[in-house]
């Protein structure tokens, strides 16, 4: 009998209809003798719609109103599917983030993590329940209601499976897996059957949406193995896995596991820097005092003493980013800043291409031989990046996909993963 | 400066602009310098939207979850309402049943409240801030979430004015006051300046429904005063005090203060019932185990040693009733069981016809020369109801309301009560 931990997302739960059919899966879980725990999100666009009703009466919600708020999606979904699972004879008990001792810190909106409890969990698993938990929420060490950010359910459900040592969590989603490449740019992209919580780590700061990267983070920090699959189907999905994990394919890890884009970002230039100490360590901690999350950051050479500052950031940050900018750059010296959304950022990530040398040079060959121009690069022991201009998007990736040898074939790892 | 609890129904929180409408009323009053306590109701149909979802996904939900579905609406509410209050400057905290310590009993969907807390309602006020509760809501015993039923955010709101020693429990509706009739069948009905507890508690149990039949009950037993009154006006509404509040007219009470008529309930009769002990006792005692909450209760004289059982049940009772009426009857040897759902209840309610006879008298000759048969009768103190055809209902109502003096002028208490 395994420990399993099932997340369903807000389309898995969107309308009464798919709410009972993921009642129906939960209940076959359970009935093959397995103890249950679910997580769930909001249904459907409820977030969002809760949101707005905020933005229509206020400028400028508070935090802890807010996730008061937010909150409630998540409790609704949580009652609806215990009373559908009641309704096909499965006991649940639903638990608020709260009741479940979820712990966290007192950042309203984006709070972390900081212990689970899990009593009230473990009891209902004991007599034999499936525990139905709200994701997303927690309560502070102050005793306020918290939520964990958006994404913040697949976090919310690796805890969970951490804290009960679950043999798995399984994240339900609206596509089958993981894959090679985002099959809406390369229709010939494949499921990965397996990955590494590196690659998947990279993959979801490269801009995989498949996973929030606090989750991977959780779930590598705390090994907990991860198996994200559709809720429309029975196939299995892509299992994320540690190094030393049974599950874990024999077979050596292939080159490149896939190619990720992100159009999500922006490049911001600060022009013609004095080349002294002490410039970017103003202009970085500037940046992050404002909370701006700068991703890429390029540096050139010096040339007569002065130098280009380049990096990338989300392209909601850059209202707030340029006129930090402008100002460092006034104070500094600096020529002038300029600002570029039309870019694309391109990455090629695979735990094999630690061991390959030349993938880097493979990868920037095959841009420039379709006309790709590389604007900046950066690298990990398992990920290249590149920014390239937006509108080379589909031409980039779908020959990075063909000349990595991802197109055709089945994964690597063929054998599929056993449950225990 | 008053401590003042003000409560605002679904409607008058329906949608973002009357939310702003609200929250300008609020800080209105914080700012002429009150300390406000602010209970809601979920927007709208909200409540409604989420049963509607319940009874998709299940044939009989549980009531835990129930409880836990449902509270969301008025927490959605409540944090609305205080970014809306942050957003014209005025500071405010949101407070769950939970948090602000409305302990009840175990009984989902119908819990009770045993104890009022209100530690952080009182914290906040002490800061100065604006208190936002949800109503509605508590927490057991057994510390899971429960609900008060319909109409409990009433209850809420007298609880709290009760444990808080509140100068005045305000409580808006989409209706200016309670009237002296219903003013969609007599358009002459007069809005009430002042009713007694007693008055207000008959009112409530003869039909009318401004105000929850248990908040009344609350208010009488904890002599909370109560203001009912219009959200979308500043007129005063009607206030209902106790006998010693020194807000009360000191004129005495009117012989009649209003006709009320309800037409939610059926009459069942349990024909030639053998007249010995015991009967009524095995009838009502079955009844009251099924929740069928019985009104009016009539047995004839006994005639040739059978008689007839009469009694009223809100109509969606019925159901439940007749069989476990015909099982009675059969164990007692009545003839049958008849039902009558096409009737409507009416009653006269006043302080007054304590000391002044002949009320009952002049109803029935009213009545009667306008037609209209009577088929049950009962009274209390100061209520007189009777039962009769539902095709009669506005002849019956104008002709009462013109024949007690109901019609013209202005109402008795004409000196408007002030605000200590």
């Amino acid at each position: 009998m395994a420990v399993i931990v099932q997340k369903y997302g807000g389309t898995s739960v969107a309308d009464p209809e798919r709410m009972r059919n993921v009642a129906a899966r939960v209940a076959k879980t359970r009935l093959a003798g397995n103890d249950v725990v679910v997580v769930v999100s909001a249904m459907g666009k409820a977030t969002d719609n809760l949101m707005d009703l905020a933005r229509q009466v206020s400028s400028s919600p508070q935090g802890r109103e807010m996730d008061m708020l937010l909150t409630t999606g998540e409790r609704i979904s949580m009652s609806l599917l215990c009373m559908a699972l009641h309704d096909v004879g499965c006991e649940a008990m639903s638990f608020t983030g709260s009741q479940v001792g979820i712990i966290t810190d007192t950042s309203h909106t984006k709070a972390k993590i900081i212990e689970v409890k899990g009593y009230r969990v473990r009891e209902a698993l004991a007599e034999g329940k499936v525990a139905v938990v709200a994701g997303f929420q927690g309560v502070s060490t102050a005793k306020e209601i918290t939520t964990l950010g958006r994404g913040g359910s697949d976090t919310t459900a690796v805890a969970l499976a951490a804290a009960l040592h679950a043999d798995v969590c399984e994240i339900y989603t609206d596509v089958t897996g993981v894959f090679s490449a985002d099959p809406r740019v390369v229709p010939q992209a494949r499921k990965l059957l397996q990955l590494s919580f590196d690659e998947m780590l990279e993959m979801a700061g490269a801009g995989s949406k498949v996973l929030a990267l606090r989750a991977v983070e959780f779930a590598r920090n705390h090994n907990v193995a991860i198996h994200v699959r559709s809720s429309f189907t029975l196939d299995e999905g892509t299992w994320i896995l540690g190094a030393d994990d049974e599950r874990k394919s024999k077979m050596e890890d292939p080159i490149i596991s896939g190619v990720v884009h992100d159009v999500g970002e922006s490049k911001l230039t600060l022009l013609g820097v004095p080349d002294r100490p002490g410039v970017s360590a103003l202009l970085f901690e500037s940046l992050a005092e404002a909370n701006v999350n700068v991703d890429m950051i390029v540096q050139n050479t010096s040339i007569n003493g002065t130098t280009d500052i380049s990096f990338t950031m989300p392209s909601a940050d850059v209202a707030t980013a340029v006129p930090i900018v402008e100002k460092v750059g006034a104070e500094v010296g600096a020529i002038g800043v300029t600002k570029n959304s039309d870019i694309v950022k391109l990455s090629l990530v695979g735990a094999g291409m630690k061991s390959s040398p030349g993938v880097a040079a493979k990868m920037f060959r095959v841009l420039a031989d379709n006309g790709v121009n590389i604007e900046m690069i950066s690298t990990s022991t398992i990920r290249i990046s590149v920014v390239v201009e937006r509108s080379k998007l589909e031409v980039a990736v779908r020959a990075l996909h063909t000349a990595f040898d991802l197109d055709s074939g089945e994964d690597y790892s063929s054998p599929l993963p056993e449950r225990k």
